[in-house]
């Protein structure tokens, strides 16, 4: 029926949800009247990019005039930043795993409650790519792991719960057409590998310790690029594994910058 | 010396060390001038928050009035927020292991170009009690994973590198004292638990997915007790790993909130 799945038996029996991290509640806001007609969430790390993002959807959709400002749904909390244009949500979720995690999480919680339908979700994020040019676009058709496979591998009260992080495959190739009418817009489907870290995780030579050579680094970045990685970056994982198990369409876009 | 230490031997042979996330530069800025005489770094999740630090810091040695604004050195970038009260750095760092690792690696080279000395690195955040009253102060004597040991694996280049999680014992030591010179103020010094995850990873029965159920969890977090837990967060074992690594003396205290 389209609607958000939520996995987790406990909720029902809890008079009031409290969406922490995005000051939201069941008690405290009407999230059916609040969000019920949402259709798209787009994520993504910064919360200025996310502002403007949203900025952009209005004038797009033509909802405001150039210039008009956007409200911050969550700003009683600093932890995220949340912006509406029409039917697409746009919401920042910091950098990495567990910070990603947090807002799906209560995202989930949130359409649940809303009782929105057919929701579709895009995760628009920047990320170093592995052997294609500057300014390419990578949608990922897998999230693999920094050993190249296509898992996440999840902790629940200490025991490590393995999750699968394919993504939407109709959803990628509907992207790649989007981009093919676009000229000057390279675009690709490919894996896309997600750290826990940056520096050392990523292979990077300037980080504040690094103990490998750059032949090494090297070394690796080629296994990972014939183990078909296109890109590197830090929420894929979580992204793909989450928006599967509830049920969300979702994808992952990551552009290249240098 | 007391310097800060950086374990890479790639960054003596680059012309310009950008801190991306930071939004410093060894071309574009001054470190030593800016931030030479830092002696101590407060670290903490939430940005409001290390603001309100920093305002808090500078009416607490004389700086400034009361309300007087503090300037954020990180404007132009919305990853972290960064502001000094003399010489007190207070800087945010976002949620989880990744996003504290990016800023730590890029702090510690901020303090080793800016030729800092006995540099004091506290992080001052909010955790979750366990088996303590709400209110109370945990000063983390080692950081510990999921499976209570004092380790923080990280990898590098697809292999797994163990690290030790302990901090450092006189200064928990020396901030247990100061405790005790306020009244009602209650501190203990103990294990902290670092989880990637804030919903399963923590055995709460509220997130979007929960496959487990009351009994197991409060099983599992007898046992954490039991193992020497006190609380539990999501960036101390890194925290403690990077400042044991770079010379820095480091420690972690938590206010439990409920």
């Amino acid at each position: 029926n389209g609607l958000v799945l939520v996995k987790n038996p406990h909720l029902d029996l809890m008079e009031e949800d409290v969406l922490y991290h995005l000051d939201l509640g069941t008690k405290t806001h009407n999230l059916p009247a609040m969000f019920g007609d949402i259709k798209f969430v787009c994520v993504g790390g910064s919360p200025n990019r996310m502002r403007a993002f949203a900025q952009f959807m209005q004038r797009e959709l033509g909802l405001a005039a150039a210039g008009e400002d956007v409200a911050d749904i969550c700003a009683g909390s600093d932890r995220y930043a949340m912006y509406r244009a029409g039917p697409v949500l746009s919401i920042s979720h910091g950098m990495g795993i567990p910070s990603i995690s947090i807002m799906l999480h209560e995202l989930i919680k949130l359409l649940h409650h809303a009782k929105c339908r057919d929701v579709t979700i895009i995760r628009i994020g920047t990320s170093g790519g592995l052997g294609i040019e500057a300014g390419s676009v990578v949608i990922t058709d897998t999230a693999v792991d920094s050993s190249f496979q296509p898992r996440f591998e999840q902790v629940v009260l200490g025991d490590v719960v393995v999750r699968s992080t394919e993504l939407d495959k109709d959803l990628a190739e509907e992207l790649l057409a989007c981009s093919r009418d676009i000229p000057d817009f390279p675009t690709l489907i490919g894996h896309t590998m997600c750290t826990y870290d940056f520096y050392e995780g990523q292979g990077r030579l300037d980080g504040a310790l690094c103990s490998f050579s750059s032949e090494k680094k090297l070394e690796y970045l080629r296994r990972a690029y014939e183990a078909g990685v296109r890109n590197i970056e830090m929420e894929s994982s979580a992204f793909a594994a989450l928006c599967r198990l509830c049920g969300l369409k979702g994808e992952s876009c990551h552009l290249h910058l240098l």
